[in-house]
């Protein structure tokens, strides 16, 4: 019995379709044979869409995509400053929108140095551990307003919304995680200042702790935790946070981990009542796109994630481990997009 | 004729009173039989004084403040999960008040790789940027709530609010800086996720940036940013941001250049209005009190920033070289806090 996956395809924009077609290279070779088949349908969603149609994602296209089982997405966003963009704001109306109406309420972002991947930090040490980041709340809710624009009486308010129902349900997910791996989860917050937003956080982390008695958990405060992330990256093992500290925290440490051109992620939805989306934490890249210059390994590591997501444990390790292999091998050697693909699917047929 | 400047020094808690103690040898020594001549107000005021008294500042406290020119702090802030702290917010009700009450608003955090001070950066490279982080709005307002508390139904809300007024005034003084700096000024924030916020900002510095037409402006994303700032931070020379992301990238930026044990910060009222008030960004690290641990070297920074906003810029180059010409000299050795500031005194004299 073969088991067929209805995954919806959003290339993008920019380096998008480029790392996206490695990456469903990668999917392919990785279940060819397999009891998994993965049926695409492709999306054409994102600035360039927009230029055309003046469409960011319209109810359809919503509906369409809740229709199957799971999503892998490039990148969205046209070249910064592209006057024809101003009126969109794709970033909001598509990436975030499908975030909230998906209830991607786990914004799941692993960083592993692997061996032979050169740090910008000295003495990195070991670098394993899984950022959980709430997807559906916090500063990203999009509750802002502004009065008097444009003049010099003008105030503009951003309004950062956190429900015990939405830290709750992330919470619970960081410590699940934890259990399974080292024990240890830290909470990101400045309870200090954001006491309201801190509190509940912070509330709600000690209650759910009682229930994982085998997990250690502590606090920091997300300016000291971008100390610990280039000091003593090997102190972490799960943080939990809210959606803009996570935001922050995963670019750092996709740079500590060898630069977010290998950082991947999973806006996931744990209830399984909407596709879950699995991405590079990079953007679209413009300035290089077409060119065979991006690093699909992210893509890659995307496409392993969801995987696992959907209970493929042995091909998102198979993915993995060939990916681990190819960064091994990389040296300071320059190769194209297309060439990182084939040799991860090359990879793929040593184990 | 000689002018006497009205310090109020605020030791503080943890290591506070020890880094201050050489900060005030330091300023001491700088300005013996000099014109200038500092009379020192000692103000008990933090974790202590609230433990003693019930109080956190007072209006007495806050008006005799307000009758100095200057102001230096140590660290505030006691033994962190201390129950007997549970009911005070030192750092809301003491810190934060100071900053917003003496209308501080510019927060200026100087960042500088001195040579042979170790980073944990593998490549740094030149390393020496200002930020000037906007230091009465943003989320730092104080205009959370919550409601529902304690229930499964609890929404806790945070509001950053900024106005036009606040922004325009810290962005024009970043300008003023990068004037008379490398000319380059980067404006971080989150303009895709909050609209309204970097909306303001965003235009606020276009419009700034009309009348100093030799300052080159870029923009970065705060995510972004932390990347730049562990993979090129000599791409930085003033970076101008919100209260919560300048606290965010000036911890990262204290790390990067040898640990927040050298970061300096003034808390500055540019109109002149209110006394501003110098201060090492690290907090009061109770872990480490009373062992002479502490490193002193950030608090005697903040006193170079306090001599140069009083318009004593020579005796400001003068504490900064003899730092500078001692950290050249420190080595691995580990040192008392009162030796480094025995040691910066008696660089002074060497010029
Ligand atoms: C593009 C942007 C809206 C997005 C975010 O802020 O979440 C991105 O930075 C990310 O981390 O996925
Ligand atoms: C103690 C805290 C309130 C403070 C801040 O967040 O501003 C500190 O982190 C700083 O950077 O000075």
């Amino acid at each position: 019995m073969v088991r067929t996956v209805r995954l919806a395809v959003i290339p993008g924009d920019g380096i998008g379709p480029e790392v996206v077609a490695e990456a469903t290279k990668v999917l392919e070779a990785v279940t060819t044979g397999s009891d998994v088949s993965f049926e695409q349908t492709p999306f054409s969603l994102g600035a360039a869409r927009y230029l055309e149609t003046g469409d960011v994602l319209t109810d359809a296209d919503l509906d369409a995509i809740k229709a199957h089982d799971a999503i892998l997405l490039g990148a969205v966003g046209g070249v910064p400053g592209d006057p024809r963009l101003a009126g969109a704001n794709i970033e909001r109306g598509l990436l975030l929108k499908l975030r909230f109406e998906l209830d991607h309420y786990v914004n799941l972002r692993p960083t592993v140095l692997h061996p032979n991947v050169v740090s910008p930090l000295a003495n990195p040490g070991e670098v394993d551990f899984v950022v959980v980041r709430e997807g559906t709340e916090g500063p990203y809710v999009g509750n802002g307003g502004a009065i008097r624009q444009g003049t010099p009486h003008e105030v503009a308010n951003e309004v950062s919304v956190n429900t015990a129902y939405g830290v709750e349900r992330v919470v619970r997910f960081a410590f699940v995680q934890a259990a399974a791996r080292r024990n240890k989860l830290t909470l990101v917050h400045k309870t200090n200042v954001l006491v309201f937003a801190g509190s509940l956080w912070k509330r709600t982390v000690d209650a759910v702790a009682s229930e994982f008695p085998d997990v250690a958990v502590d606090y920091l405060h997300v300016d000291a935790a971008t100390i610990f992330l280039v000091t003593d990256p090997a102190r972490f093992d799960v943080i939990v946070t809210d959606n803009l500290f996570g935001d922050i925290l995963t670019d750092l440490a996709g740079a500590i981990s060898g630069g977010i051109g290998l950082a991947a992620s999973g806006n996931i939805n744990p209830d399984g009542r909407y596709p879950s989306m699995f991405e590079p934490v990079h953007g679209s890249a413009p300035d290089i796109a077409g060119k065979g210059l991006a690093d699909p390994t992210a893509a890659i590591l995307s496409v392993a994630l969801l995987l696992r997501h959907l209970g493929e444990a042995d091909a998102a390790t198979r993915v993995e481990r060939a990916v681990a292999a190819d960064l091994a091998a990389r040296g300071a050697e320059r190769r194209s997009t297309a060439e990182i693909g084939d040799a991860v699917v090359a990879r793929l047929t040593e184990d």
